[in-house]
This record gives C-alpha cells, structure tokens and sequence, in this order.
C-alpha cells in the first residue's frame, strides 16, 4: 500500500494513526477531509504532508466556480490559508502552497478549467519529484554506510513519511538493494510512538534488521558502542542549518556529539527553509496534553496533570555532521553550502 | 496509603501497578505473593525493595517448622535465596537480605521462636531507618533548593519508592515544609511510566507544582534554560560513584553536563555498595518486550518486532555533580568520600 497516491480525482492514504494494528486505506475527496488527515497525523511526515496540501487544493478547488480569475484566484488564497493552518512546523507544506500559487499565478491568462488541470499536473509533479528526491537521497546516504553498521534513527523518516522511499531510511534501503546490510535501532518516539508504529514496521516489511527501542535508551546503546551512525528526517532546516525534527531530536545530536558519533540529517531540499535565518525563528508546534496522559486507549496520568508537549525541537546546526540531500551531502559551513544548493 | 507497612504478621503496600487509577492495597501474608510483588513491581524503588525483601524473610519463616538452628539456618538460606532472585540490579535487595543473615548467626543461641522474634524487629528496624534516612536526605537537599528553582527527576524516587518521603523528591518536599516552593518536571518513564503513574502523582497529592513531559524531552527544556537541577534515585551505587538508576538516567547526566546544569543523585548510604568496584561489575535486568510492545493496554508496535529493554543503565561518576545522603551532600573524588561514609 503507498503512503498517498492520486487516483482519478482523488487522493488516496494509508491511515498512519492505525499502524501497524491495521492496514486501512482512505480515499480523500474533499479539501476538509484532507486537511483533517493533516492534522490529525493520518498523513504525516515533512515531504508526505507537502505532496498531501498540494492534492489538497485540487481537491478544494473542484468546488471553485468562479468564471474569472480575480474571483478564482481569491477562492484559491483561501483554500491555501486553510490548509496551511493544518500544522506549523513543516516547511514543505508552505512551499508546496506556495509552489501552487505560483503555478496560479503563471497561468492568469488560461481559463479557469484549464488552470484547475494545470495545478492537478504541477501537485502530481511535486508527488514526482518527492520520490526522485528521496531515491536520490538513497544514493547519496548509502555511501555512508558499511556492512555490518548500526544506524540510530527517530520518528519515522521512512517511506510512510513521504511519497516513497523515505529521507532517513532511503540510505539503508539502497544500501539493502546493493547488498549491503545494517542494522537499525528505532526510538519508538513518544509520544505518538512513529517508532513503534511505523518505523519497525516498514522495516520489517522491507526485511531490514530493526530493534526498537525507547527513545531513553538510546544514550545506554551508544555508550555500549552499539551505534555507528544517527540518521534523522527533517521538518524544517533553517539558513544557517538549525534543524526542527520530531521531539527528541534534539537531545539524540547532544548524545551523538558526546559520544563521537556521526549526526545525519536526510533533508530534502524541500525542507530547507532559506527564509528562515535560524532556529530561533522556527514555531514549534504544541499538541494535546492527551498524546501523553492517554496515549494509547487508557489513561497513564493523573486527572489534570499539567503536561508540556512540545511536537518538535530544533536541533543546533553545530551538533550536525552532514545533511544528506538529493544534491548530495552537504557537511559545514552550513550557511554557505545550503544557500549554494539552491543553484 | 502507605507505600508499604507491616500489620500484624501482614505486609501491607500499595499496589502501584494499579495507580494512578485505582488506590488497591495488597495484603501479603506469604512469601511467594511477596516474592511476585517485587517481581511484577507491584513495590518498588530500592530501599521498598529492601523493606518488603527484609519483611518477606519474615513471611517466609512462619512456615518453618525446624527445632535445631542448623535445619532452621538451612530453611533461612534457601528463603534468602528465593527473595534474592526477585530482581538483580537494586544492592538494598541484597543488603536488607544479608542483614538479616547477619542477624540469625548472631543469635543463634536463641530459640528458633526467639529468633524469629527478632527477625521480625530486624525487619521493623530497616523499615524504620528508611524512614529517618529518607528525612535526612530532603533535610539536606533542600539546601541546594531555591524559591521559584526548577528540579528535573527521572522514574519515581519519592514517597512511592520508599517507606516514607522518598530519596530524589524527599528535598523537594522538605523544601515544601520549608516554604520554598518548586517546580518539578517529571520524566514520564519508559516503559513503565513510573514518572507518569507514580511521580506526577505523589507530587501532585503533596500540592507541589509538577509538570508532566515525555522522555524525549527533557533535553529541549534544558535548551530552553528551563531546567535549574536534576535529581534521581538510585539502585545501586558502585565504590567509585557509578550508578545504576532507571534507564535513561545516563542519558539525562549527559544531557546535564552538557548545559551545565547540576545532576544529583540522592542516595541512602543502604544504596552504595563498596563491595561493586564500578559501574561494569553491576548487573542490568532486561525485562519483556512486551513492555515496549503492548505497554499502554493495546499493542503499538508490530508483532513479533525485535525489542532491546534494559530496565537500568549507568550513569559514569565523572557526570555526578554529588550525593544527597542521609550523612550530607558528598561531592568527588566518589572513591575516598564514599568509602568515608561508612564510618
């Protein structure tokens, strides 16, 4: 099953929020229902919610029927807002928005049936060019590794997380494809548990070796030597390479760098943010204090307990050895070599 | 409710598996139930640990039907041994175990009734003292605790873990009595969430301030300078100030130092075990992988996935800014002060 496809006018994904208990696929064909599946997690990861919002205005727009462009175009800068206030953090869904509007914009002097198909061909396009993307990742990320290595990796940055092959994970299945196997811990990730749920899913499904663990071991296994490499996805990276990544990020590069231990980001150069100076400038999307006092179908927490649930953390580009990009792998100064990628 | 108390030939402690949704207590009058309750951390924390193995000793000898000392010694080994093999990482367990082996051979020239006797006052003894060590450690941990600090903890060291006031949270809720009022940010846990279940709990009935977070993220609010002191249990101190604690305690001290924030430990002296030169020599319970898998009461990671759980890890002495013992702080060299503080 693909994490999302389009499929004659409608868009259709695995329900995350049901792995690995239950395989379900949903067919979307209204804009509410997909920014819904935004924002409840049903499509997640940076890239996957960036191809998502784009079908999302093809979807929103089906019901557009404005005969010029000025009306049309305000109904599109509406159906854009509302799904841009899915989820904060991720740059890929605004510049996929963006990327939309600029298409719009283009074609001003096209009818309006023909924009629609014209947007229909530029979502498929950035669908495309998320799978080129993340197979190019693969490549450049599997030089990385050796047989035999383990990789650490957090949340899931894997194909769930994007049209296909992943960020993260794309470097250990071309590796897998050329013969060359490693081992991967996943931090289950609380606490939604994308670990868990996903990652030892589909890498298990991919006959990949994976041991999950909780995301508080992970300082125990790198002490025992038992980590080669942390490899992690991306939501948004700024200019100078400060990276905003699922909870947890954060304190796995500390780890790593006390440890002497490789720091990977795999980032799609869709998630680099050029806009965004540093970290510092990043929103940091909270969430429900329920995600941690019920996670899972009963309640772990007293009544009213106060709970801080930040979803994100940025992670300091200092504490970063690379990040792996469909360009290649781009090592420090990070504020010159990311602002170069964009040539 | 008590943690734990002995009534009439009966061990009575709260069930803390059940909490925080239901307040059961347990009586125990036998030695298996004992036994299984230390197992399955119905009790729980270290110095519980050794209160309730001290009182099973007890349970275990009222069916011992022996005349001689030499058949009633055998009987208490073979009890001894039995509570020993319970859980392998907490030194009190051990400690409270051959103390009372200690106590047997010194008296007996006693009759075994006799024995038994003070066997049984042996076993109110330990229980006592963990009381007043417990008292004495917050008395000296609330001197390095401010109005308006903020102290991070791990697991649950408090009042559940103990027979009364706990070790980590005994300074914050001296400080309490004190009128100096802290914040605390409670680490939830995994897998057992005692944070979630136990800490966020007692602190809250106390009325001190707690904030509930996932373990992931402790170090983004290190970043945030939201954190002012750490401060853990223990299972097991080695000579030269290793410490066996609940896993990810190491990573925490880690975490600490690299923002420089102090990392205590509070460690009754029944904690320490000179005999244990270094961290490597301690042995580190694995416990199910169903605590990871099926932690929350339903399954949230895919069957038959490969699972590494260590119940514990250690945290170097070189990370441990001191003790908080019944005896006052000890800071390093861990290896003289230590060992001084036996005497």
């Amino acid at each position: 099953m693909d994490t999302l496809r389009w499929e004659n006018g409608v868009l259709k994904i695995i329900d995350q929020t049901k792995l690995p208990a239950e395989e379900v696929e949903l067919c979307i064909d209204n804009i509410e229902d997909c920014r819904e599946a935004i924002k409840q997690l049903k499509v997640r990861g940076a890239p996957a919610i960036g191809d998502a919002a784009a079908f999302g205005v093809v979807l929103g727009l089906k019901e557009v029927k404005a005969n010029d462009f000025d009306a049309f175009y305000a109904e599109f800068l509406k159906i854009k807002d509302y799904l841009a206030s899915s989820r904060p953090t991720a740059v890929n869904l605004f510049k996929s928005l963006d990327r939309m509007d600029e298409t719009v914009r283009k074609n001003r002097s096209m009818s309006i049936p023909e924009i629609k198909e014209i947007l229909e061909e530029e979502a498929l396009r950035i669908y495309r060019e998320d799978i080129d993307t993340c197979h190019a990742i693969g490549m450049n990320g599997a030089a990385l590794l050796r047989e035999g290595m383990s990789v650490l990796t957090h949340c899931n940055a894997g194909r769930l997380a994007t049209a296909k092959y992943g960020t993260a994970l794309a470097p250990v299945y071309t590796a897998l494809e050329q013969g060359i196997h490693v081992r991967v811990y996943a931090d289950e990730t609380r606490p939604l548990l994308q670990g868990a749920r996903l990652t030892a899913y589909e890498l298990m499904d991919a006959g990949v070796d994976v041991t999950l663990i909780a995301d508080n071991m992970a300082a125990y296994l790198m002490k025992q030597g038992k980590i080669d490499i942390v490899i992690v996805g991306c939501d948004r990276v700024a200019a100078n390479g400060d990276t905003a990544n699922k909870i947890g990020t954060y304190g796995l590069a500390v780890l790593a760098k006390a440890h002497n231990i490789p720091f990977y980001v795999a980032a799609p150069t869709s998630s680099i943010d050029l806009g965004t100076p540093s970290g510092s400038e990043i929103v940091i999307e909270e969430r429900s204090p329920v995600e941690i006092t019920k996670g899972f179908g009963r309640q772990t927490a007293p009544d009213g307990v106060k709970v801080y649930n930040p979803a994100f953390d940025v992670t300091d580009h200092c504490l970063i050895t690379g990040f792996i990009t469909e360009k290649g792998i781009v090592g420090p100064p990070y504020d010159e070599h990311l602002k170069a990628l964009e040539y």
